[in-house]
Parts: C-alpha cells; structure tokens; sequence
C-alpha cells in the first residue's frame, strides 16, 4: 500500500492532539466516499471543501501521520485511506461491552452499524435484577458483579453506557476499575474519568445545543 | 442574574472559535451538576478537572463571552450557566423536522431528552409512499413535497436526519434549500452544505474510531 512517494515514521501518540485524532474518522468517511465515486487522487483543496477545512488545516492534520502523496499532484485516495484506516486501528477487530439494557439499550444492541466497522458487542449488563438472565437478540443480560472477570476473559476494551443519568458516572467508575480504556457515553452527563481513559459522548441533545447558538436572531 | 463583577459586551458570533461553541453545552451541564450537588462557587481548576481541560483554557474559552466572576474567587454556579445558557439560546424553544421515519427515525421521534431541553420535533417526513399518512406518536408522516410550506409555516429552524446513507445528501439539500440553518445528521456520511448553515453528526461509530487510536497496543 506504501508507495514511494510516502514516508512513515513511527507515531508518536502522545505528539497528535486530540482533536485531530478526532477528524480522522471523518477523512476516512470523506475518502471512501472519493473513492466510490470512482476518484483516485484528491487535493487537499478538494478535501477541505467537503470537510469544510482550509488546505492548510489538512495538510497539517496529515503531516502527524507521515508524509502523504507528492507535492502538487495530490493524495492518493485508496493509499491514504488504508494508512489512516490502519492509524486509527480500524483495521482490527475490537469487543465491547453493553451496560444499561433499558430501551435504549437495547436500540444500540441491535443497531446494525457497529459490526460492519470491526466493533462487536460481545456482553451486556444490569443493574436490575428483573432483566438479568434476559436475552437482548444475541447477548444474555449480565448481573454488574460479574462484569470485571468478563472484561478480562472476553478480551474487552470498549464499554458503551446507556444507563440513566443518575447512575452513570457510577458505572462508569466499574468499568474503568476493570480495565476498560475507552468508553461511549449515551447518558447524558459529562463523567470524570482518569487521564489514560477516553470517553466520547454520544448525545443528540448537546449537538443540537451547539448549534442554536448560530440559529439565535 | 448579572451580578457587579461581571460585564458583558454584546458578542461578535463570528469572533468565537466553533471548537469553543461546541464546548459550552458541556460547561453548562457540568455547571448543572455542581448547582445539584450544592456548590455555589467554582475555581477554573474545578470546572477544568471535570472537564479535562487546564484552567487557563477555561478561562480563554470565557473570556470570549465576557467577564466572569471575580479575580480569584471563582466563578458563581447558578450565574455563569445562566448567562452560559443565554448566550446558546438555551431558554428558547426549537421547532425541529425529523426526516427518514425508518427505525432509527422513530426511536428519535420518541426520545424523550428534547422536549424537557426545549427541542421540539413538530412534523415527521419520509419518501416512502407507503409511510405517508401513518401517524408515529403525535406526529402524521407527511410527503417530502410538503417539507419548505411546512418549514416556513411552521417556524422550523432545524432538520433531523435519520435517512440512510444513500439518500442523506439529497434530503440535506431540500432542507438547506427548505430554509432550514441546522442539521442533526443521524446517517454515516460527511454532507456538504453551504457556509450559513450548520451540521452536527450523531454517530456511534465515529465516536469509537475516534477512541481506538488511543487502544492500540
């Protein structure tokens, strides 16, 4: 996939800030979409537009990661993609597991994105003693106590927290006292968390909030 | 609310970073769960440890919006997450549109978290002729066709997507075209929309790609 023209140096992590690991995905969305649409080369100009970025902004985004493409003739789409793809671990095959089998819970049980992207909900858990022993499609629901010993034999790096507000910085707490480095939040608060776990919140309401701003007369 | 030690100019929207825009509907949640748990006053270490972010770039991200507080003695809770509120438009109420009235679209429908933040969702579009006329809670799923009358009678500044992929950009078009200036995008793409017009992404999975960067070994 390297070609010539590209020269990887080993990343150092800690060196990219956050919010350009964050963009990432989008380049990949952005170039795949290139790429279905039959485009083989790109400009970072042509980047930019549709990630409403400047060239700029790209270009420096991309050089964290490594030199890109030859100067003036572009990026090569499927090349880039497959080393971002690769830089982000998208590549690999990740377990998650569910806490909170309420109705939302159980709407992201059954939602039909994850699995196709490599990340596959292996465990669900409760607090409620009344859906313990349940079965949510594939999953049979946990009782919380035996969550740590299922993080550390089912190879678990991911937890997804859908239980109410009130209870979620609690579980958040379990999971990371397990093992658990990266967690996505669907309730609606903002946890504490120690600095080597990331947490990204998944909330409808915050993006909406952040956009009346603009809408405001 | 305005208290003696704060002054507030009128803001100059275009001179706020959009990063620090995106921010503020966390400090007022944050600012939320210090008022429930009783404390009145917060130093910039205290809203920066929650918000893992360093004192300083708390008190840049303010000092967009004004002055608050009192030099080295914190900011006031209720106050601050008052004017915070204010200034995202937050104590007004939004007519939104929900278009793609699949699954997904009527999970959103009844998500119960907009109403009480004041986001309300007043008509439900989808193409499929067979979905027209079918009511989904208290809404009736209206034709496509019907969407600009519908956005401007009825005073709809925001659009919420929950169309598949495929058909995301095109139903972004007709509500950008609509009249409408903010979009919730449910579907995994990166749409194009014009400068005037803002779009967030609720996505599950690029919340996670974004997380695995940090997991690799």
């Amino acid at each position: 996939m390297v070609t010539q023209e590209d020269r990887h140096e080993p990343i150092d992590v800690a060196m990219v800030p956050e919010v350009v690991v964050q963009r990432l995905p989008l380049y990949v969305r952005v170039l795949g979409q290139f790429a279905s649409a039959g485009i083989e080369v790109i400009s970072s100009e042509q980047l930019g537009a549709q990630l409403q970025m400047t060239p700029a902004q790209i270009r420096k985004d991309l050089s964290y990661f490594g030199r890109f493409g030859k100067q003036g003739r572009g990026y090569d789409v499927g090349n880039l993609a497959a080393r971002l793809r690769s830089i982000l671990g998208l590549d690999e095959r990740w377990n998650a597991v569910l806490i909170g089998m309420g109705r939302l819970g159980r709407a992201v049980a059954s939602y039909p994105g994850f699995e196709p992207e490599g990340f596959r909900i292996v465990a669900a858990f409760d607090a409620d003693e009344r859906l313990v022993g349940h079965q949510v499609g594939s999953l049979r629901v946990q009782q919380l106590s035996e969550l740590p010993e299922t993080v550390s034999t089912r190879d678990i790096k991911i937890g997804i927290v859908t239980v109410p507000a009130a209870y979620a910085q609690d579980v958040i707490n379990e999971l990371v006292r397990s093992g658990v480095k990266a967690i996505l939040n669907y309730a609606p608060i903002a946890p504490s968390v120690p600095p080597d776990v990331r947490v990204q919140g998944v909330d409808p309401v915050m993006a909406l909030q952040s956009m009346t701003f603009y809408l405001k007369d």
